[in-house]
């Protein structure tokens, strides 16, 4: 955001951002990760290039279908490619000629200047878990998702400390109709968070609402000029893209929005079971849905998404935190960068039933697996269970606390004088101990993270606590965050326009169900 | 191990090697990892020199103590070094130069020499946890080990397709007198695994007692021509060299065992509260003690350790898999490297009360870490609870598990024409899928590491079969395994001769409890 737009919005959004960055101070937010570490480069100079010339044969000799989308087809035709029905054959280097375009980073705004995200080159930007129809606590167990539970995991969002952006569907409010559901879920992010959130793209219509209703939050022409969502445009892998999310995806490109082209693989029946050829296939799909958001509007703001998963060959089922989806992760992140384009990959991912040992272990593979990736956006960070089928109230602030974990490994190590503390090794010397000397006092409050979830007490203090595993420990951490929630404040002619229009639009529609 | 060497031992071992090659086919174990990932360097090569330059300051200035040892002041006085009291202060360069007579790589050899290891270069060895007072497991919770405790966690090892080496003390056997526990312990490693292990620390005598049973499993001369243990040395951080482990070390390195020099450090009491100031200071301990094992024995085989963890400044409880912690080890496997040695770190290191959540994050991040920093020695990789007071029957097989997905990871990405398959996604097209395709039904099997514990079921089958936890799932695999477990063969004069040296020195000695 330049200077003039900062102060364009200010006067134009009347006291409300101002009111809402005062109001932040509550809670200590961390902006986005800025990485001081290198990335983790998996494979080599040849290997990439190998890649990137079987994607280019792929778009060249089998092409991609685009479905029931004349409009895609003729803008396709125009640039330069092949069309045999919906068939797209894209000639070798356009597809990545076109992706130039795009811009290497992206500034997404929030309603609270202090909140809006860089995404992009060494940044990493957290978001929560999207797509879930059931959620599940201790108390209730599973069920399916309603409206309540989307307010609440918008306001865990807002009271986490290392969470940056509110994320999208935290859950599926399946008491809304669905025709209806993405107002409800947009007027919670822009009313009950001032984090940046996703905007709705099950239907170019709704995506048009998302468009609208920001256009009330931030101002029209805030919108048109600048990013204000970041949007999830999944691709039907293998090589189909449909006209649903291509209808999104052209009516957010239009509008300057950002979006998520992210091909949806489960290894071994979305894509071939092999590393390197999931890798190829990625490539190619990617390219074609961002080379695809440059012909609607060039420049339009895109971010190469990879969500990659493994499948357990004896059951079908996909599975988390596996090798594989980290070695594919690793390697798209390379891809990207090469393309310079912001990435998105990993998440909290796991494939257990409870916020368990299982659950945890492959969260955290593919938590720290995103941070050395590069990854720029991830999306599902925290609160995703059961393979996505269930957004979780206690893995939701379990992971959300390990992404504090995240935040300090990624300033890396700093080495100086200061921090060599070669003085404070001669003050203590042989057989001494730290805990007193001037060097620590100076620094142990901001020299260890630690969690502010995870029980670090000895075994007797914890067992007279009650003996409380990490289940129980999230279960009152959900409950205190929910209880010392505060809304951030809003300008309330803002968010009268909001309701109106919520209220406008539903009135509009008949209720739909499926 | 040479081809003559090899034949010599089977020769003087009798048919015990070749029957015990013959009984490990049961069990699939992998040998050891061969890295074919780079590693994840997190310093710079000026943040390097600083710290190298700064660890010899603290030899040159500072020095380190070598407590009640006259014999090792005697040594390093001989070697250049300026005594003072118990302080030896190393010229700049000397410690290091020492260092360069160690071997880069070990070959440590197993009785069935089909699970002899290679610690060095790009190899990776999986040892389970070392050193806890307590074991626990859900049926009887936490209670003191005993030596019933200890034979059952070696027979889990044995039976641990992914370890690939006994260990130590896998818990204390309280139940035995502390001046015979090592005979016991011992004798467990010998005759219930044939994996190789590590020899006794707590006295001189006791690493002489491992020496001679050794000189029984694999015939005395093999011994001294080949490193049969590797033990354990801790340095007693800050900068002190205790008689004890001295001693150890000393019969060790005389007879060409190896022992891991390791300085133990809770950063914060033990090293300055920085990441930078604790590199400095364990890169100081771990040259001064590997060179004075070179003082012993030029060649003398020796690992670079580094135990670290961090502290909570709330409570000053010991805190594991934390980011501090992964950065010094990342930066130690660095100086390791430079200095041209075997490097051990990492391990499953929790905090945690309970194998849960808490259990499973800090764990993951520490076992990933272990991978990518290029450890070669993994001591604690399994079993590991409560800040390493507890060994877990639980937590011993869910990390078991776990180290499956490091050896996949570490496998590193093929990019050929075969696993690139152009023809599957040719043959599959837009929205086709890659289930029934050719390259599929040919790679299937191999193509995705899966967990032999985690749920991998719907929920619908998972609730019906009674919703289990991780940690249910865990107790029911531990029972699993030792019933299904087979003592590996022995040559029966081999197994009477270990068994009389132990009855012989136990009549030795009267009980000590303390």
């Amino acid at each position: 955001m330049s200077e003039t737009e900062t102060r364009k919005r200010t006067r134009s959004g009347g006291g409300a951002a101002r009111r809402a960055a005062r109001g932040s101070a509550r809670i200590e937010t961390a902006r986005f990760i800025e990485r001081n570490i290198p990335n983790f480069e998996i494979l080599s100079e040849e290997a990439l290039e190998m890649i990137e010339a079987g994607a280019e044969t792929v778009l060249a000799e089998i092409g991609v279908n685009f479905v029931n989308n004349p409009g895609a087809l003729a803008l396709w035709k125009e640039a330069g490619a092949e069309i045999e029905g919906e068939r797209v054959r894209i000639p070798r280097g356009l597809a990545r000629q076109l992706c130039g375009h795009a811009p290497a980073r992206i500034t997404q705004h929030a309603r609270n200047p202090a909140r809006s995200v860089e995404i992009g080159g060494r940044s990493l930007v957290l978001a929560p878990v999207y797509g879930p129809p059931f959620v599940h606590d201790a108390e209730k167990g599973r069920r399916y998702g309603t409206i309540e539970d989307f307010r609440n995991f918008v306001k865990l969002g807002q009271m986490s400390r290392w969470l940056h952006h509110s994320g999208g569907t935290l859950c599926e409010p399946t008491d809304v109709p669905v025709n209806k559901r993405h107002l409800d879920m947009l007027h919670a992010h822009m009313t009950l968070s001032d984090k940046p959130f996703m905007g709705s793209v099950t239907e170019p219509s709704r995506a048009q609402d998302s468009v609208d209703m920001c256009g009330i939050l931030f101002g029209e022409e805030f919108v048109q000029r600048n990013t204000v969502m970041t949007s999830l445009i999944n691709i039907n892998s293998p090589l189909t893209f449909d006209d649903t999310m291509m209808g999104a995806l052209e009516v957010y490109a239009r509008n300057n929005q950002a979006c998520i082209v992210s091909p949806f693989i489960v290894g071994g029946a979305m894509a071939p079971v092999s590393v390197a050829g999931t890798l190829t296939q990625v490539l190619a799909e990617g390219m074609a849905g961002i080379a695809y958001a440059q012909l609607v509007r060039k420049g339009a703001p895109v971010i190469f998404g990879a969500f990659v998963t493994s499948i357990d060959m004896n059951s079908g089922a996909p599975t988390f935190g596996t090798p594989e989806a980290s070695q594919i992760s690793y390697g798209v992140g390379q891809l990207a960068r090469r393309l310079k384009l912001p990435y998105r990959s990993a998440g909290a991912f796991c494939g257990s039933k409870l916020p368990d040992a299982q659950a945890a272990y492959e969260s955290a593979n593919s938590l720290n697996m995103g941070l050395q990736a590069g990854v720029n956006f991830m999306l599902h960070a925290c609160g995703w269970l059961e393979g996505g089928l269930v957004a979780s109230y206690e893995k939701f602030v379990m992971d959300a606390d390990q992404l504090g974990a995240l935040h300090k490994f990624a300033q890396g190590v700093t080495v100086d004088a200061t921090t060599q503390a070669l003085d404070a090794i001669r003050e203590v010397g042989p057989g001494g101990h730290y805990l007193g000397c001037a060097h620590t006092q100076e620094n142990f409050k901001t020299a260890f993270w630690r969690s502010e979830l995870f029980d670090y007490k000895p075994f007797e203090t914890w067992a007279e606590e009650g003996g409380r595993d990490t289940m129980q420990l999230a279960t009152a951490r959900v409950k205190a965050l929910l209880e010392s929630y505060e809304q951030p404040p809003m300008d309330p002619a803002v968010s009268e326009a909001l309701g109106d229009f919520v209220a406008r639009r539903k009135a509009a529609m008949p209720d739909a169900f499926l």
